[in-house]
């Protein structure tokens, strides 16, 4: 037996998300059936980030066990043969036998992209969120520096949302410009249910001007969904980057 | 009677490319019953850039002629709400009555994109080409001075190209890298059929060491389609900017 683990690129657009449900294609699905065809026995990853509906990834992380002879760098290659070519395994490779994404201390990076502009560009429109109301960068800066360090995120949560505890720490919020698309770089050792969408949607209504940065402080104390700004779609939401420490 | 001038984008992932045609959707066609429908009329395009299926477009550009009292600004909002959502009309304005897009002195500008690396990128898979194999930029910029300038392209257009003159002026050539993604910048006053395809996938042969860079002036002297390189996938390719003079 040995555990492999996989960096897992895929377009969310067509998926129900991560995680395996009863209807609709998931990527957790997809790795299970073509990893079960290929290697000839009954395979179920364990997956790093469970992503939600439609939200996007550059590398999220799989683990599985396997009794195969094939070397586990060749498994990238062949899985790809079979996947949709939504999904591509960007590497593949023998970890621990106790290795468990979930478990491991890790820092992760969520981008959230919005397109400004008068009116959306096709061609970003699966991978950005289109705003039209000009936004004010240098208010979103000031109001990130607030996010920033360790805090009970329990207001940038989803209410449904099954967490222990909703203390996290945001290592860095970076507000990068690229013409009219911002992206919105967040890093973190781990992140609650919907919380960047709803980190970036606060950040937006600092941008409008109507929440004044300060607030943000008052949202964090509220530790209440509601204080916090809206849940912006999914399609604006690459996972970018995954380190384990 | 007046003539309105259409900056139109699209993502031509679902089109049989811009012309009308019998069976298939195309982005003409589109254009023509939406505007039909919102003016009451008979409305047909013309267009500036006959694009290929599955060739994208940021600013490609339809003159019509209309009887409507809608101020010709309001348009593209109005016809917005009609388009599908991979279709956005970005700017829309009234021109003199004699204005024809394919008739004006030009600068086109279209983007060839090509993303590099081991295996494919889902979220790219739909704007860009993948390659494989290692590419010398070195090699292709200097191939790509060769093209610069007023020259026959002859070599460089499908056979099946019904253009009088294969005489055209390149303008510039950029190679831009960004991380794994290369982009193939190409600014002329007009381009062949698969003109661009055709140079972009002669420039790689450049970049695998395949045709020493100097090949360009025999490829060009040739005359002949296959001389030159492999007409590369429509997806890598974008009409990125148009300007007439």
């Amino acid at each position: 037996m040995m555990r492999v683990k996989l960096t897992v690129a895929y377009d969310g657009t067509a998926y129900h998300g991560w995680q395996i449900q009863k209807n609709g294609n998931t990527i957790e699905g997809e790795l299970n059936r073509h990893l079960s065809a290929l290697l000839q026995e009954e395979i179920q990853v364990i997956g790093a980030s469970r992503t939600d509906a439609g939200v996007h990834a550059l590398c999220n992380v799989a683990v599985f066990d396997t009794d195969t002879r094939m070397p586990a760098g060749k498994i990238s290659y062949a899985l790809n043969q079979r996947l949709p070519e939504d999904i591509r395994i960007q590497d593949s490779r023998r970890v621990a036998d106790d290795f468990h994404p979930r478990k491991c201390e890790s820092i992760k990076t969520y981008e959230y992209k919005i397109l400004r502009g008068t009116f959306p560009m096709p061609t970003e429109r699966l991978y950005s969120h289109f705003i039209y109301t000009p936004l004010h960068v240098e208010w979103m800066r000031e109001a990130a520096a607030y996010l920033e360090g360790k805090h009970d995120f329990k207001s940038f949560c989803s209410e449904n949302s099954q967490a222990e505890s909703t203390v996290r720490t945001i290592y860095r919020i970076e507000l990068v410009e690229e013409g009219s698309m911002l992206k919105i770089r967040i890093s973190g050792n781990g992140f609650l249910y919907n919380m960047v969408r709803i980190l970036a949607g606060t950040l937006v209504e600092c941008g409008k001007g109507r929440f004044p940065a300060e607030r943000i402080q008052d949202i964090l104390e509220a530790r209440d969904r509601q204080a916090a700004g809206p849940t912006l779609p999914p399609q604006g939401l690459t996972l970018v980057a995954y380190r384990f420490l």
